[in-house]
């Protein structure tokens, strides 16, 4: 156990761990693409397995590193995610549908988080101004959405294509206000009903121009703390 | 009326009312996707003549809540808007009206402005921000519709699509400004007239640019106060 | 020569100046539509002649308010704008030339930054954070520039349509910087020439990146001062 | 010696060192249009040659500066370079290879990046901010990475042009981000699959919503620095 122990907390072989994840990862991603399949199909698929035989490994070593009481090591969240993982790998009722064997590989990637210590950092700090932007996000999400409403009962007679649901109305919007296309889609509208121009406008300047403002007030108001 | 009061102030009575308020905007949604309205038509509207009767019995709630002085309801400003749009809802006269029958639908769900009460801080906060962003707007639109002008004059006789009027000049020069499409928009215009390349590097740069520096200053004007 | 002077400081009268400026704008730009020349062109000539007698009269006003030395009028830089647009409207040689009158037109326009107090403190704010983003923007061009011709030397051959010269490599990476039509640039490219995908992504991590860091240096270093 | 280190550190040499610079650059430029070669090929060359000439001057100068131990001149990295390139333009063996003249060509044209001495102060501060983005965008890449491959294993058979593989699948997304053409690349994907729909949309909010509130908190975190 005191051996087990020693090993994973080693800086080396936490390096070698996260190398082998960054590599089963680049493995997999080289699975998509057909051609690989074709000229090195096998080579990937063995990529593979020898990255899941380390990973066995690790939870193997990491179960034995609490020695006589084994049972601790569930106390992880992570250690449980692992276990349950190559567990699964391994269940021959699982391995035989493809989807399921593919999400399997894929959440050994997702162990790759686990590894980067700066990320509660930075999520934490994210946390932090989050409440103020949903907030900001919501509001935004309701004005688009009287906006679109809107929209649908003006238009949707005239320009079916843009405004034939208040879904395909919202995704006009959404496109104004990244500036996607804007150009384009303002054009086919006027062909259809000149009034989306007004429509359009005020949406952008009273709209858009207004969340320019607030967002800022957002970012101001969070320096201040 | 104390009982109304205790009903209308009670924490679970309001976040019923705001359930209720979204629940019928979802419901005011999918009555656009005709798929819906074929498959579950005659559900949705149930569902919205359902929120309308909440609504009538908040509107008569609030009334009975002031007693012998049921005037005074109509000191608040949103109270008459509720009052308004439920007794028009009931009008047989409006009812028939599809177009106002949605417009007083929307307007049920715009009282969910209402509910939120963080919303008076971020628009007071945008609020002070405006006055000099609307200074910065106004003079971009000018600026922006002075260079749309010189490009009418120099090249609507060469390039009609790009600089048929000053709204299309003008629609061009804002899609420089928001990146969109600006390569086919740049691509287009010289195959009609070369000269119409340094007109927009003139406008990016000279336009474009110093606009970004003097939303920086804005901004830090902002934070110095 | 003191009613002139009066009259010309006059808030009222400096309202109405300016609302002249505007209305004769919005002229000039409905004759560049030209359903509204077939419509209305008789009262655009027409609005835009009043505008004119209005402004010669201001002219007018403003030599006589100096009294008995009326050269002193043209001590002032915007007062010799007008001057010259005043006289140079009247002049019969001038008038004939469509292109020279469309400007002499716009020229009145421009007096309306005159009216603006506000300008002068945006433009001194903003010219303060010019010379640092004027250095990155001289950067950013060389890097570009350079960049460019690495793609003219290495895909010109292959991609004529992307890197036939310099400046259609120049215009790709702006599009790349700008995210405009980044996506189909990159799926065309890579028809033609795989390598241009790597050629792009080094561009976009190692460019558009690096400068992203540097303006956010540059408006830190700002806040500092 | 004395003679040729007054010339080097002279202003109005360094000046004329700078300008003979951007003139090679641009007449390295003009010689990739076409018709720019046809019209004046010969005149440009001859220009790139006179400039070849004031380099290989400057070299001689610069070793000569260093009077009886000229070796000295190689001690700074900058020196090594403007030798190498000198030298590599005269030699018989590489001049008759396209690529690789114009590849000397170029080198001759990053020496701008030696004249500019606040370079190095931008390149300080940028680097400063640097590794909490790098930070940042590894975090990104590995989630979009991630979301990538689960695109692919959802629709891959139903999509293959925007999933076939998880290249195609990254772009998508990265378009996403960069609201590039996000419209369109939407509503082709819904057409083959319609779950394609909230698998962008959690994309977008779960996504880049999170990682602007990063990078908010990144720069702020900046600057309590
Ligand atoms: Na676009
Ligand atoms: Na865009």
């Amino acid at each position: 156990p005191a051996a087990c122990r020693a090993l994973l907390a080693h800086r080396r072989f936490q390096v070698l761990s996260m190398s082998v994840i960054l590599v089963n990862g680049a493995a997999l991603g080289a699975m998509t693409f057909e051609r690989a399949v074709a000229v090195a199909g096998d080579f990937l698929h063995w990529v593979d397995y020898v990255c899941l035989v380390f990973f066995t490994f690790e939870v193997v070593a990491g179960i034995l590193s609490f020695g006589r009481r084994p049972w601790r090591y569930f106390g992880n969240g992570w250690n449980v995610f692992d276990f349950v993982i190559v567990v699964a790998s391994f269940m021959p009722g699982l391995r035989e549908n493809v989807t399921i064997l593919r999400m399997l590989r894929l959440a050994r990637i997702v162990r790759i988080f686990r590894s980067l210590p700066s990320l509660r950092l930075i999520l934490v700090a994210a946390g932090k101004a989050l409440p103020k932007s949903a907030g900001v996000m919501a509001l935004t999400g309701m004005v688009m959405y009287l906006w679109a409403m809107i929209g649908w009962i003006a238009f949707s007679d005239s320009d079916e294509e843009h405004f034939g649901s208040v879904g395909k109305a919202l995704l006009n919007l959404f496109q104004l206000v990244a500036f996607d296309d804007m150009g384009n889609v303002m054009r086919d509208s006027m062909r259809h009903n000149m009034w989306t121009l007004p429509y359009y406008i005020v949406f952008i300047l009273f709209g858009a121009f207004i969340l320019v403002n607030i967002m800022i007030g957002v970012v101001l108001a969070s320096m201040e703390e």
